[in-house]
């Protein structure tokens, strides 16, 4: 099994270039699309939407990222192994949510031609370059048969929530926002637990407050009223109900967030009860 | 074989994750995408879109809809079968143009956890309930092992012609409009048949008559003249040639057709006539 | 294997029912999508992204292009046989591609309605006729049965580069703007080799000069400035970094193009200096 995630849109010749490609060398090869909507050359939307859904597929599946604004420069090939699952794309970073979840990844440095379609382009590697590797692991070709094994593959850092003592808050982000408008933070539960929630949880974002906190996402009915909830990719997100959270407080991806869990409130409050 | 009909849109990791969990619980399942473009949270296009189309699948095909704006709520989840396929998704009515149509659906309350995807997530039951039922009644899972069976499952009304004996028309509905803006009626030829076509039949919407009744598409050039064509849905519907009719007449699901098949006018000059 | 490339979008129930079709007749069909994002009735898009991927897919694939602006009238249906590929679709030069490149295609007149589904909309060939032609293919339905072979088949000239002797430049036009907004010309490596560029080479388009000539799109990093490159469906396009060039220079298909490879200034160069 193969999956495909790239910024090629789905109105051109590229993504089905990619998939005949893959069914020439293995006819036996099943294809699964994860999006070809990816902004053009957002690594970090394509990281981000990768890490929600790979770990999904059955064990050995062959994850091909070609969101790939370098293609044809220096930047390397790579296929890596992690977790049970092959990934294969450009050594930009779009594995960066794998490596970060995953214990010991195996990245190799794509370079024996046998494996390539020729002759290679240079503008479209997803083509000629990732699109036979891929079909040539899923028909069992070793790693160390497409190249050596390295250590220094490129990587982002995701951005970590950062407690911030003398205030009582969480400094954490916005890393991704989905087609709803919906915005995900980095929070997740090990920030807040739903059970650790108080009346004086709050978060603080584009200059407003984000007071309520609610299980699901049906809960809201309020349109103008902004609201947080455990999203389905492990975070927790902010949303409006049947409009875009994103548009109404105009955020955009890495926008700081403030989580007030309200435990310094609730100090004040005992420290003001004893007085 | 199992199709998906969502209203995820393609840019997320929605839809990859639904697949990927029925693949790891069902690898010889071949899944087929209806469309995953409905408008967010429109049950009523959700339902049109699956009733247009359900019965060209072969017999026991699982028919997925997650259009599901209650999510999280106590809105039920519901696997069925109806026609010799099965339809598994929320109980809000997506599947009301089955139930209109075929005799006898079975509809069961999917309460049977031993099904699901665990953690449930209170956002995704895409992913973590109908998702892995599929999956399991595609592998031969009955529908009773997943639930009791109901009666009271959701079902919005169709709406039907009426006949207005007194001004000698019907009353009809814009029911869907298109990607073209081809506005779909919901007169058949239970209302009009072609060869009952006269020169005084028309159609009455948003002020505007159409007067033109063609066979096929194709057969209009006049790119300001509305006409009506059978469509390959089973209804009546009215376009524009190369432009949008919804558009140009300001059309939206639900507003009102008049047909007027030209018969009380024919009463008339028969009366005439014969004076 | 079987191919769809549509103008239908993926927000309607047009695809999946050409799919429902195709697996009722033949279950074991893999159907994979080529494109159903070309405009409305752009019979020369979709010629173009057929063209520039048929050849990709296995030997023996079967091709089903609907951009079908005359579906219901006297257009004929065809299938076709060309360089070990098959094509089904309507005879309007949607093939044209693979015509100017395959030697000796055999196309029939579809005309065998036991073939068809039934009963065939006047408006959805794409369901009633190409699907289930193309699933009978599949299955080793041999041409000859299913209509007859002509040889005045509907194919539109793609245009040629032609040589301006006097000004000692080529003119060429632009056949493709992508969805990045790079602007696909009809010049290959026939009109100008990589090895061949000199200081003096330049494209004049829209007003504009293009003076850049760079092997890989990832070379130009300047945002406003126009480059050329050999693209991956083996003509030279136009391009700006990370923006449209085809809104940047306001180009349509179908707009000249001027290659001025420098040989005639070479040409003045030398006799200048040799004076």
């Amino acid at each position: 099994m193969i999956t495909l995630l790239t910024d090629f849109g789905l109105g051109d010749y590229f993504v089905p270039a990619v998939k005949g490609v893959i069914l020439t060398i293995n006819p036996e090869a099943s294809i699964i699309d994860i999006t070809h909507d990816v902004a053009a050359h957002d690594i970090q939307a394509a990281a981000f939407t990768l890490g929600a859904c790979y770990h999904q597929f059955p064990a050995g599946t062959i994850h091909v990222v070609v969101v790939d604004p370098g293609v044809g420069s220096s930047r390397r090939a790579i296929v890596a192994e992690a977790g049970g699952y092959f990934f294969v794309g450009p050594d930009n970073g779009v594995f960066s949510f794998v490596y970060a979840r995953e214990s010991k990844p195996r990245v190799f440095h794509v370079t024996n031609d046998r494996y390539f379609r020729h002759p290679v382009s240079a503008t479209f590697h997803g083509r000629d370059v990732f699109a036979p590797v891929a079909a040539y692991v899923a028909g069992g070709t070793s790693l160390e048969e497409i190249g050596a094994e390295i250590e220094d593959y490129v990587r982002f850092e995701i951005p970590r929530p950062r407690s911030i003592e003398t205030r009582g808050v969480i400094e954490g982000r916005i890393i991704h926002i989905d087609r709803f408008g919906n915005c995900v933070t980095n929070f997740t539960e090990a920030e807040l637990k739903p059970d650790e929630i108080t009346p004086s949880t709050k978060l603080h974002i584009g200059g407003r407050e984000v007071r309520r906190f609610t299980a699901y996402f049906a809960e809201a009915t309020n349109r103008d009223d902004l609201f947080a909830y455990p999203g389905s990719a492990g975070f927790w997100e902010i949303a409006l109900w049947r409009r875009s959270a994103a548009e109404f407080i105009n955020a955009r991806r890495g926008d700081e967030v403030i989580l007030d869990r309200g435990l310094l409130g609730l100090a004040t409050e005992i420290t003001e009860s004893t007085e």
